[in-house]
């Protein structure tokens, strides 16, 4: 049986390459998670997701626990048999998205109480039922139920929801099963109090996590903000375990927490702009709509792999979205993804090589050539 | 440099094995063209209308040459670059899409002048126009300007209209330029009259274009009515070229068309269906946002060879319809051409054993087992 293992391969300053091994294969790290929210990477087969080099897809128990069910997707094998994903899967709690998309939302020492935005039946998330859920759902990795701490928050009000947090931490590890191969995260609060942060990664590590997350991130506070805050936490969380930055980013984000020693990232950027015509490049971000777009018979991205940029004209993409076909939010989020996952590959070599500084100035650079 | 050529392989009653040979490469007949209207057929990459089985894509003139125009098309390499389509295209001559779906339309000798469905802009197509915007798209088979004779219309109004068409045909065919391995067709026209259509069939004959389409049916006739007009049609058509019935149809149509000596189709309907949940399978049509596929661990077809199918259950197709996901309508797209596919796959190997009846009989067979 396999066990869940990350291994630290290498360093450069902060940056950390690594390898999460688990019952669903490996992933190198840093990795980018291609979010599934409901069993689908939106606009994408599941061949084409790993196409893009993705190692690891995300799911979402608030979505999935409303459709199709907990007990539907385990009747059906599990997450990874019905989206046709035998890779790693890690689930988003429900904490997060109870708070952003429920309705009549009602919070507790329990867990929260809440009507769904989609037929508003009556549920009920807690820790124990998140931790039961997720198991069901055969995530590789169980995130804790938590509450994300909204910005801006006083100190006393981070203090308290994060010390909720905390006690619900304590609740998820208890409700968990261990199983060769997978993993349960805990997740770090405390807002932008870099003495918050510190209570919080204390009482994870003391709990022991398989690996740990940064939650209440990318929520309003800016990037100086957020960086300062990991400048604050990732040197307090165990350097055996992955680090993994929830939500985050754009690709300057991403460089960024890389060089503050995060490990994993997941973000809706690449896949939503994706749908709405906007193109992560290596010169910067484009949207296809634009009509200086219609007449260009090259490639969007010409160092690109994808199916977009070895196949079409961005006149074509521009075309596509103009008439609002399908086939522009399938290849562009193809695109995207595609860009994400080369960022990364390109990070985790530049860490091996102990130039990542370099590499990042240079992506930098990159992205300021054009602006849209 | 390879010539037009229709290459007759076998024969079982009427129904016809043929190949059809261009200079972009070939295609088997009975053949079903996917609809690719704006230059893509919809929620489909290229390489996955190639995996179903397709040879030959339609495009439309119409819709290109108001978005994104015949002359930017031919400056980014003609269709089959724009959509990474190197195989066959057959262009739709855009008669019938104008008096569909264009607003303020007069018809008259000369042609038809129009505004845009999608912007109110002013156009004219004329059979010299529209031949010259299928020859910038670099179509393969160019089809003549025509208009397709409503339904009901009486024999005073479908003579006239048909004999309009026909000096359009006279004036498209003038207007085609010859080039080797491309081809032009004329389209038979005289609504539910025999007499009419066969008048139109000696006068397109006389003109001599490389195939023929019979046109103005599917229109609200019903399918006796169609069958008795191929039954009175195809007869009058030469032996060595291949015919075509435009717009059609169901898999049950097709079959009985095939019967009657048709070579080639086209209908949205397997990519429409799929775009609404609604799947071709050999045991007849399904709704898959049916209740009932919830819970549905099979596949939708265990026969097909779709991504669809041989990767997904039913009850994961019904969940995504449900989300409106857009890998549902991207799955079953794919599986309904693919059946479409399989189902001429089959006729064109028992035209070859002179079993087609017995064929179309257990196929119709099928159908008939579930009811939805």
């Amino acid at each position: 049986m396999t066990e869940f293992a990350f291994t630290l391969l290498g360093q450069d300053g902060a940056a950390r390459r690594g390898r999460i091994t688990t019952a669903h294969g490996t992933a190198q790290t840093p990795a980018f998670m291609a979010v599934g929210t409901a069993g689908t990477v939106k606009a994408m087969t599941a061949d084409q997701v790993r196409a893009t080099g993705s190692e690891i897809v995300l799911g979402n128990t608030y979505h999935l626990m409303l459709r199709p069910g907990a007990d539907r997707v385990a009747a059906l094998g599990g997450l990874h048999r019905m989206m046709d994903w035998p890779g790693i899967i890690l689930t988003d709690s429900g904490g997060f998205q109870v708070m952003s998309l429920a309705k009549l939302r009602k919070l507790d020492e329990i867990g929260v109480t809440f009507r769904s935005h989609i037929d508003g039946s009556a549920h009920h998330l807690t820790p124990e039922s998140s931790t039961a859920i997720q198991h069901k759902l055969d995530a590789t990795i169980t995130m804790a139920f938590d509450e994300c701490t909204p910005f801006p928050a006083t100190p006393d009000e981070a203090a308290a929801s994060m010390r909720l947090s905390m006690r619900w931490a304590a609740r998820s590890r208890a409700a968990f099963t261990p199983r060769p191969g997978y993993a349960q995260f805990g997740i770090v609060q405390g807002g932008i109090y870099p003495d918050l942060r510190a209570e919080s990664a204390a009482a994870l590590t003391a709990l022991g996590f398989e690996g740990y997350a940064i939650g209440g991130l990318a929520v309003g506070e800016g990037q100086p903000a957020m960086f300062e805050t990991l400048d604050a936490t990732t040197p307090l969380l165990p350097a055996t375990s992955p680090r993994y930055l929830m939500g985050v980013g754009t690709p300057d984000d991403l460089l960024g927490a890389i060089e503050r020693g995060v490990d994993m990232f997941d973000c809706v950027m690449p896949t939503r702009a994706g749908r709405t015509g906007r193109a992560y490049t290596a010169r910067g971000v484009f949207n296809l709509r634009n009509a200086r777009f219609g007449d260009d018979a090259t490639p969007l991205d010409p160092a690109c792999t994808c199916t977009l940029c070895t196949r079409h004209s961005a006149a074509y993409l521009h075309h596509l979205f103009r008439c609002e076909e399908m086939l522009g939010p399938m290849l562009l989020t193809g695109h995207n993804l595609t860009y994400y996952q080369a960022l990364m590959h390109g990070a985790r070599t530049a860490i091996e090589q102990h130039r990542f500084a370099a590499y990042a100035a240079a992506a930098r650079d990159g992205w300021r050539q054009t602006h849209d």
